[in-house]
């Protein structure tokens, strides 16, 4: 039986891969009337009273929700908010099972703006986070910030930012064995949809200094056609050398690939006109930008896919299961650069540096204290204005 | 330690009284190529292409929504939705505890009619059925009727519709028990709000034909002042006689007395103005419209109250459980007065002949056939065009 094949059987099986139970029992009318009524008006007198109390006494202090419209699902596009379901609830599955955090999943049936920014405002107030996830750019950035802006819990789009701080953490340690400075890389991010930009944003923060973006017809430039807004604006922030042409033409020199494009767009020869010694993080899925014994023949030193069976997974289950839960604890109002960029630190420091090499630069899925780590790092981030009162 | 005092250290340890769990393992690679990626797009790619594949693939088939606004709780009012939460997640609980369902708390930002419309139809794809709860009336009619109109999935105000439902099962046993007809009887409603509304409807299906309405002012009749429309429209249908004045001149000659109204406002003149041997259902929580003691004591023959402390405890955790489950089982696209009749029916059956009494028209809620009777009653009442394809 092939993988889809069993999945689709063991899903037909589960019928959700999540429940919810109750912690509370109510097994007589004396526990009912402490869970339920009469008793439940005591606290909900109390949050009345003092807002903050809702995170005392009910699941916001440890529940988030997972929220998509089924837009830019996988790599399956826009299949809408039902088909986005199993991926949703899969979420919700790994924030429990890696992170101890409570989500729920919510496909929403509109993929407007606006739409969305309402539908979200008006959940927020049960829940202590909102996981924006599989929503496709721009929309997704101006979602994410319109809703950083007027929420006082996290959101994360967990596209972006999960993927850009393992990213950011694969290259700490990558750079840290060839022993480089990020400020003298030159970087080739090839996708310019959510991900790429959070990579270079991220990778910008922490101190690379030279990073060239490129979408399929290129390298994003002054000028560049059909560019969106975020894109014009990662205009001003890339492309120091004020370069313009093919991926190909970026690549020349370079040290870093980072791909989160398509398919087998990378080949050998760009490989060989690189730096040597290039760092290869090649992230379409299934099937990377080149394989990575293709990219080994070609010179590269140090290669990363999305995948599981080969080395360096770039995977964001490292990141986000223990983030969100940093977060919470910490009762931050926002997730900041700082602690993103503490995540990657803290993801990055698991590898001591007597195990690091070439095909083990980063932490496996269940590497037991991946969670605790990036956790306790992203709560000892958070600044005293970023905590609610 | 009081009651309160006992809650309130229970709902800070319990930090939340439900939980989201996991029911697919995680705990290898292999699990997560077929909970999550790359195998999880295998039930996404199904659904997309036959959307009817929801309910066999996610938590569609037997989660719902518990919604509600904080304008209504319980009997503290217009709290607001983060105080709402303690008991939305307790509604939470019953649906699972009682009835194997499970159920997310959802307690909205807005008390705008339309918004909260808008906000449940986007929140409906990745659902089975929609719980409305201590919304205020008049909006909870109209939203309930809206999303019954233009949503697939069940949606049921359970403070109106459960409530009604286990009061029709207890009057159907109190008549038998007194062998007399419901068209025969004069029923007075005290309270015109979401659930006196609801009761006087659903006793009106059933076969009552003389039953009189009143709010805080009196009898709801034609030239009444300040009606809403709903209550408007009540007018039609109540008040054969086309009586005035005020809730005591209702009462006499009537046979049965509905109390969702407040407390102590029956007196033992009252009682005594009714007919022989009344019925009076006094519901005002935690303190009824006329104490069980008090209104025995000046001829009532049957008394219930909603309170679990005194026999006959109209209490809605009978029902809504077992509806939603057998609404859910039977892929029902709505609940309907069949339904909800089925229900008060199986209700009112689960009490043998023999056992019934004028202390015992209604099981308990720890009843442990109740939601199974129930579900199967709704199940067998689903009419063929009421069936999700």
């Amino acid at each position: 039986m092939s993988n889809d094949e069993k999945a689709l059987q063991l899903h037909e099986q589960w019928k959700g891969k999540i429940s919810t139970e109750s912690k509370a029992p109510v097994k007589s009318g004396a526990d009912l009337a402490l869970a339920y009524t009469p008793g439940v008006a005591a606290p909900c007198k109390e949050i009345a009273k003092n807002p903050e109390a809702v995170y005392k006494y009910t699941i916001k202090s440890n529940t988030i929700l997972v929220v998509s419209d089924g837009s830019a699902v996988l790599g399956l596009g826009n299949i809408g908010p039902a088909a986005g379901m199993p991926v949703m609830e899969g979420k919700a599955v790994l924030f429990k099972e890696f992170g101890g955090v409570n989500a729920v999943p919510i496909c929403l049936d509109t993929q407007d703006t606006e739409e969305i920014i309402k539908a979200v405002t008006w959940l927020a107030p049960g829940y202590g986070g909102v996981n924006l996830e599989d929503i496709s750019a721009p929309r997704c950035f101006e979602i994410e910030e319109r809703l950083k802006e007027t929420l006082n819990i996290p959101v994360f789009h967990d596209d972006q930012h999960g993927t850009a701080i393992v990213v950011l953490a694969g290259l700490i340690n990558a750079l840290k064995l060839l022993k480089r400075e990020s400020a003298s890389q030159k970087v080739v991010v090839s996708g310019a949809g959510a991900v790429g930009v959070a990579i270079t944003k991220l990778l910008l923060n922490h101190g690379f200094k030279n990073i060239i973006l490129c979408n399929s017809k290129g390298i994003i430039s002054a000028g560049a056609k059909g560019l969106n807004w975020m894109q014009e604006k990662m205009v001003a922030l890339t492309n120091p050398e004020k370069l313009s042409g093919s991926m190909a033409d970026a690549l020349k020199g370079a040290d870093i690939f980072i791909g989160v494009s398509a398919p087998g767009i990378v080949t050998e020869e760009m490989v060989r006109s690189m730096n040597p010694d290039p760092i290869i993080f090649a992230m379409a899925n299934p099937v990377p930008e080149i394989m990575p014994d293709v990219a080994k023949a070609a010179g590269a030193r140090i290669v990363g896919t999305g995948r599981s069976d080969f080395p360096n997974q770039v995977n964001n289950v490292i990141a986000f299961p223990g983030i969100f839960r940093g977060a919470l604890e910490g009762r931050a109002k926002q997730i900041t650069e700082d602690m993103k960029m503490a995540a990657a630190h803290a993801i990055a420091d698991l590898i001591p540096e007597s195990e690091l090499n070439e095909d083990h630069i980063l932490p496996e899925p269940f590497h037991p204290q991946v969670a605790d780590v990036v956790a306790a790092a992203v709560k000892a981030h958070i600044t005293e204005t970023n905590i609610l009162d």
